[in-house]
């Protein structure tokens, strides 16, 4: 069914034919290290931990610069080999889990930043959002977008597998135009080439998992950077917080890095080092704010009956240690600390479109609120405020998650399901022709992160059918590793 | 029906007495000048200039500091002497021309830039946009927001007669909370008491003409500064024009300061300098850009089928030598530019509200195309984008304009008439009660600015019945210069 001639699934790989080829690039084939570079944060799901829990590459390669990228490729092209590229192994849909074995390309030692210029960085893909940051900082700039895993997580992972979240609120999300400046990506092919992607055509290989292009170096726009403002505002109703949020989002004037709603009890529950700040009942507002804009937030916030629990710059410093960054109690750090204290959580991911995203959200809220806490990251998404849902679930059974998607649906909440680990399933439910014109030329033999793009492993597959794909090679490594 | 006891209207005021107390400030009476500065750009409009044509000062005074301001308002205080504060005099709605006559407050010798901060400058009210952003540069920042007349406009009168411009399209207007940190200000009483006002407070006296209180120091959010990108698109459809402005001020990760839109044949007639980059037929939007958005903007353009006729920084430099700055085609330069070639000119300002602005947009420009050619400028408001029209009209009458502005009514769009001196008729036609307020407060006999806040000057003014307001002591002086 594939469109270019594939791996054999289940084959043995030529490894010592491969080693020979990578000789003075580090490798590793030690197998809890294998086991460790094979997955990310799959687990929130209970589904992907289901599927996944068995895979494993054979071969991990950690090469150090782009030479030792591109040996690395074209000894994979040669063998028949899949290579599926990994950043830090922070995403959370199995995005650089090996779904077919063969190699994973560690990128994590191309981790240099290479040019700071006005509202522009760029870096090699395997830089830590942190340390682009902190290299930024003497111009008093920053990344306009991160993940709540912003310490951990690098660029070109962000880029391949990440939509957005800490900064959205002001920039969008990676999908705009504009917030990846350019890529540079090394093809899968004999002799890989090298090809630098800008404008919109950045979208041929951004979120795309590696399956269309190894990302070499990536340019990103850069924002001021400030002393973010940290503040919890509560509100004893949830509706209440969610207005809130939703006009402070609005406040075009207020430079907001962050709001997030957490409904009660989970920021009770969860946010542990937070916790003495957080009256029981209250549902928190979680907000990171540019300093100068201070004192009209504190008008704007008692003008709408709001409870300010906590200000990162009112507080002695012996007060604020040990906490936490807001960040960290946001986006998808929410989940893992729900799980943390309850590990029967897992969550979904919903979008709230206009019209009246307040609306669909009261609807919601009141068919589902207790057995779905409600948590809502605020964005500007096509040019206005709306909020992305992340409610955790008290998983039950997969029909259940499943009748629970379809009542969002029911509510025109579109749901991104986050337990699959296709690029179509997490996301629109569609083929991206663009992204598959791109694979037939940078990967003609689909070695690249193979299983992730249904496009390509099946383009007959019908997303109407609501069926869920399986990935063949997935099952007979399984089938494999089980006899 | 005034509030406070006022001023006697047609009174000659002692002017010798004044001098006397204000000997070691600098003061003018010569005629020329004292006419010079009485005058703004309200000749902008017919009607204001047949209205205020002969509103002259019997004095001005231009202290250097705040001690030397305190001591021109206690004088005048005591004498019953009506105080119209002046900044550089840009404004176009008579802002700063004194309708009592008595004493103009020239603080344009308050020019000092008096901080600047990560995010945050603090300036004295006279000095310059121009000369604030000068000394933030070496820090990378800028001013949010400016009106067309940067060049020569001052901060406080930007604040006190202005609401927004470039820059409005990402920050929205002065009117939201975060534009304007805090205003230091000095009110008209026996002894002048000073306020600093901050949060949703600085609203009592921003944007109010200087009727409530003198502004002494101002203090401004900064964003960051960036070789804007100047680039003129043409599109042979206006109402495609329109979409792809529209289109373009969604695009949240494409930092902009100035989205315009001038319809066909303004730009060839107007824009003299710009001419040649300028095909006849082509109507012209306007843009400043961000730099690092430059090929996400050029996609982004070509996906709409907009020509790009003009780009500051592919011109080699002897082609942008001698060309105005383009926001000096935009906002009210563009008005003034019409005028200058076609003296007849005057203009109309409208808001193109959701939703379904370009609908109202079609259906008015369908009506009235011809006789107000179009002049939009989008804009962030109440957290979406929108334009603002100041269409250009070829004026015949009074009558005319004012079924102009009912046919603009019955489509839904809003008109801010740009032919009225004061606050509630060239705003909102109601009472603003904080400022009213405050008034009460700093103002209590009524002596700053007279005649611009109608409800101070008759609280039983219906705004419902359409009718103009006239200040009873504008006719008492223009009578008495006629007689």
């Amino acid at each position: 069914m594939s469109q270019g001639k594939s791996f054999s699934h289940g084959k043995r790989f030529d490894l010592a034919a491969l080693k020979a080829r990578l000789e003075g690039i580090r490798t590793e084939d030690n197998p809890a290290l294998l086991r460790q570079k094979s997955r990310d944060f799959y687990w929130y799901s209970p589904t992907l931990k289901r599927q996944l829990d068995g895979v494993v590459a054979d071969i991990v390669a950690s090469p150090v610069g782009e030479e030792e990228v591109l040996r690395v490729l074209a000894a994979c092209f040669e063998l028949g080999i899949p290579v599926t590229p990994r950043g830090a192994g922070t995403g959370n849909y199995g995005q650089a889990m090996p779904l077919a074995g063969g190699l994973v390309l560690d990128l994590s030692r191309l981790d240099r930043v290479l040019e700071i210029a006005p509202g522009r960085a760029g870096a090699q893909a395997g830089a830590l959002l942190a340390d682009i940051d902190a290299a930024c900082a003497p111009s008093g700039q920053e990344l306009r977008l991160h993940p709540s895993t912003y310490r951990t997580a690098s660029i070109g992972g962000f880029i391949a597998g990440g939509s957005g979240g800490v900064g959205s609120i002001t920039w969008g999300g990676l999908r705009d135009l504009g917030n990846i400046l350019s890529l540079r990506i090394a093809t899968m092919e004999a002799t890989p080439r090298i090809f630098t992607l800008s404008g919109e055509e950045v979208q041929k290989v951004a979120h795309a998992y590696g399956t269309n292009g190894i990302l070499l170096e990536v340019e990103m726009p850069l924002a001021p950077a400030y002393t973010w403002i940290e503040a919890i505002v509560g509100f004893t109703d949830f509706l209440d917080a969610a207005a809130y949020a939703q006009a402070l989002g609005e406040q075009d004037a207020l430079l907001k890095k962050l709001v997030s709603v957490i409904a009660a009890p989970v920021p009770q529950t969860a946010f542990l080092r937070h916790r003495r700040f957080l009256p029981d009942g209250m549902h928190a507002v979680l907000v990171m704010l540019a300093p100068m804009g201070c004192a009209a937030f504190e008008s704007f916030t008692a003008r709408h009956g709001g409870a300010m629990l906590f200000r990162s710059d009112l507080l002695p410093p012996q007060e604020t240690k040990g906490l936490p960054p807001l960040y960290e109690l946001a986006w998808n750090h929410t989940t893992l600390r729900a799980l943390r204290v309850e590990p029967s959580i897992t969550y979904l991911q919903t979008l709230y479109p206009h019209p009246d995203p307040l609306a669909r959200l009261a609807r919601i809220h009141s068919l589902l609120g207790d057995e779905l806490p409600a948590h809502l990251e605020f964005v500007r998404f096509d040019g206005r405020i709306t909020c992305f849902g992340l409610p955790l679930v008290r998983y039950i059974s997969d029909e259940r998650l499943d009748a629970i998607v379809a009542l969002h649906e029911e509510c025109g909440i579109p749901v991104f399901n986050p337990h699959r680990y296709t690029l179509e399933e997490g996301g629109m439910k569609q083929t991206d022709p663009a992204q598959l014109a791109f694979k037939r030329q940078a990967d003609p033999q689909g070695l690249l992160n193979p299983g992730k793009m249904i496009a390509w492993e099946n383009p007959a597959f019908d997303f109407a059918t609501g069926r869920t794909y399986l990935f063949p090679g997935l099952d007979s490594r399984n089938a494999g590793e089980a006899g």
